[in-house]
Formats: C-alpha cells, structure tokens, sequence
C-alpha cells in the first residue's frame, strides 16, 4: 500500500481579500503560515516521513511546503517545483474582489465561472496589471489566457503520469503542496469523481488528505489527517 | 563572462553560542534570519538573477537560501541539495563550547584543530549524542568521524565538477548558499590559493561573493557584492 499526501497552501493574502488569484503570486497570510506549521506538526506527530515533495512555482505553495518541512525537521528533502501544479488560471477575473464582481456579472454567472467544470472565465486581456508574459518563471511555458477546471486537469495530468505516478511506484512517500484547483485535479483522477461533482468538492486550506493507493495508484481510501 | 555567487549561511545558534557545529543541524538566529534576508534585497538591488542554486542538506544553509530567495521574489527557482556542500565534520568537537575546547586542551591545539590544513578533530566516538548514523538524510552516504579542510575539500569538489560546473558551463546563473569550509573548498579551487594560505581566509556570513569566472570557470575576479 502507498500513501500519497496532498495539502493545499495555508490562507494567503487574496484568500483574505476575497479576490480571485489564480496564477498571481501572493504570499501567505500570518494565519496560512501558521496552518503550514500545524499541518506540518499534525504529520510529524503521526509519524509521516517523505522521500520526495512537489509543488507548484507560486509562492504560496511554496512556503506552505517549506514550514511544513520545517516542522517536520525535513527542509533537506528534494523539492521539486512545476507550473503544472499552480492554481486554475482565472483569466480576466484575476485580482478582481468577489464581491464585486458578483455585483457587477451577477451570483449566478460568477458561481458558474467559478465552479463549472468546463466553462473558462473571460480571457485575460494582455498587457494589463496581471499579465504574466514578462514573468521569468513563465519562460517557454504557453501561458493560458484563462482556465476552466476541465483546462487546469489537463495540464496536471501530464505532469502527474510523467513525475509523481513513477516516484509512488519506485515506493516514494510523495508530499504534494498546491491549490484548490490543481488538488481537485489530482483527487478527480484518483478517486474517479464525475465532472459533475468534482467542481462542489472543497478542499480546506492546510489539511493534509492522505491516499491509500494500490499498486496500480487506484485510491483504496482517502482521509484528513487530522481525522486518524 | 560567467558570475557565480556564494552565500555563507546566516548566524546559527551555535555560532551565537560558540560551538562547534559542523555537521549537527542547527537552525539560525533571528539576526541570521535578518542577514539572510538581507542578503536577498541586495542581490535584487544590484540586478542579481539566477537559474539554479545549490545548498547543503543543512537546515541553515537552506533556511537562508529560501529566506535570500524570497527576498528576491525568486523562491520559485530550483534548488538542489547535497551533503556534499555540507560544514567541515568536527568530529569529537562537535556539540562542544570553544572556550571550554581551549581551556580542556590549550588554545593552540583547538587554533590547530580550527585553522589547520589537514590535521583532523579528534574522531567523533559512535552512539554520542551527535552521532548521525541514524538520520536519514545520510541515508546511503559514508558520514565521516571527522574532517580536516583537506577532506572536505576532497568532498566537495566531486560536486563541483558534476553538478555546478556543468550548469555554468550552459551559461546558467548560480548561487551556492553554504558554509564557512565548504565555501573555504571552493574558494580554494577557484582562487588556486595555497593550503597554508587557506585556512586563514575568514568567510563572513551572510555576504554575497560574487565570482566573475572566465570560459575555462577560471576566477577573473572575486568581490563582496555590497563593495561594488
């Protein structure tokens, strides 16, 4: 039996604002800081240990991984670090409040762009305060204009079958620190979730989800840490 | 025209309470924490970029690249990490007050010990309270007893020549956060500076060194960042 352990990064600075984030790198909040050090705490405490950490290359995901490790005493493990692995790309929606955009489009389109499985928001305009072309860490890579959840599986599952799937199966313990979206990418494919059901799953910020997987990496269970 | 930079890890606690430290993971002070970050702002500020670092296995050296990189708005860049460019092993020294080293055994055999070329510590004895044989970082890897600036040197530089080396050869930009003798090693290498001549070459922590290095990774130049 495998165990894989996914967490999504501890509350950051636009989880706080209410504004949509996606692909702009904010920071964690004192509180996704201190999530990042209890879950790493919680891991230390039942005994979990790792041969291999992945992570998105947004900073919040990042330095969830890192306080984790370090509560862990295991900041020396490799990390390695993948765009395939950053939040769904909200497009023109990126940096807008909530709020205000559920007043300006209405509830109804906004909870569509939000949790529809395959409708995008609207494309980001380039040029504009969030455009991430001149972004170094974006170099070679296409960066998409928006993303729907269907979008954001896609990119994941490559980087899933060609990194993460061969190091379970040389019996790696993998830790995986990313996001809402790129974490309901992996949990659709392992836990085979319907297209229209894997846009209401919720993944609180911090927790780790453990997976029980076969030797064929199918899920046996899946569990919150915090609740064994 | 190649630049490679060096970073000392910040101050640890043990520096702050003088003992030898070498290969006992100790974390850094919130002055070492500060240098660190100080480090960073200063890289940026002088129009400093990278493409890929190296640290040692050791949570200091790694704390301060991650604190250096964040600073830079660069914690997304790869790191990889080896014991490699882990401190020089103190051996029997390891965990002791250097004050209390001089007294037990005269202060020109610990200056021996410190600033010596190729005379070893005393080797550390099995099963003490910084025996590392069980950590599972070292994992695979022959941990010394101890290590005088020779060995290490000898240590050291196998990675140089397989993992840095190349990297700069591709024309990639690098940044090694490590510590005072395994920087020692490389200095050494680069500068082609004698044995006797070595030891005596003080690396303070948390400057940047910055190395202008020709095709050949010969050193044209070799500067403190904030003097230029």
């Amino acid at each position: 039996m495998t165990r894989l352990v996914l967490i999504r990064h501890g509350q950051s600075a636009w989880n706080l604002e209410n504004r949509f984030t996606g692909w702009w790198d904010v920071g964690l909040t004192p509180k996704g800081e201190e999530e990042a050090k209890l879950a790493g705490e919680l891991l230390a405490a039942k005994g979990y240990d790792f041969d291999l950490c992945f992570t998105s290359v947004q900073t919040r995901a990042i330095k969830t991984l890192h306080i984790a490790l370090e509560a862990m005493g295991r900041l020396w493990l490799p990390v390695e670090k993948h765009w395939r692995l950053n939040e769904r790309h909200y497009g023109g929606l990126t940096g807008l409040d909530k709020d205000e955009m559920r007043a300006r489009h209405g509830p109804e389109q906004v909870h569509v762009w939000r949790r529809s499985f395959d409708i995008s928001p609207p494309a980001m305009a380039p040029g504009g305060e969030f455009d991430l072309a001149n972004d170094r860490r974006y170099a070679g890579v296409a960066i998409p204009n928006h993303e729907s959840l269907k979008d954001t599986i896609a990119r994941v599952l490559p980087y899933w079958e060609e990194r993460i799937a061969p190091a379970l199966r040389k019996g790696e313990r993998v830790l995986i620190s990313a996001h809402g979206n790129s974490l309901r990418a992996l949990v659709k494919h392992l836990s085979a979730i319907p297209d229209d059901e894997i846009t209401g799953l919720e993944i609180p910020t911090g927790e780790p989800i453990v997976y029980e997987l076969d030797d064929a990496l199918n899920a046996v269970d899946r569990y919150y840490l915090k609740d064994r």
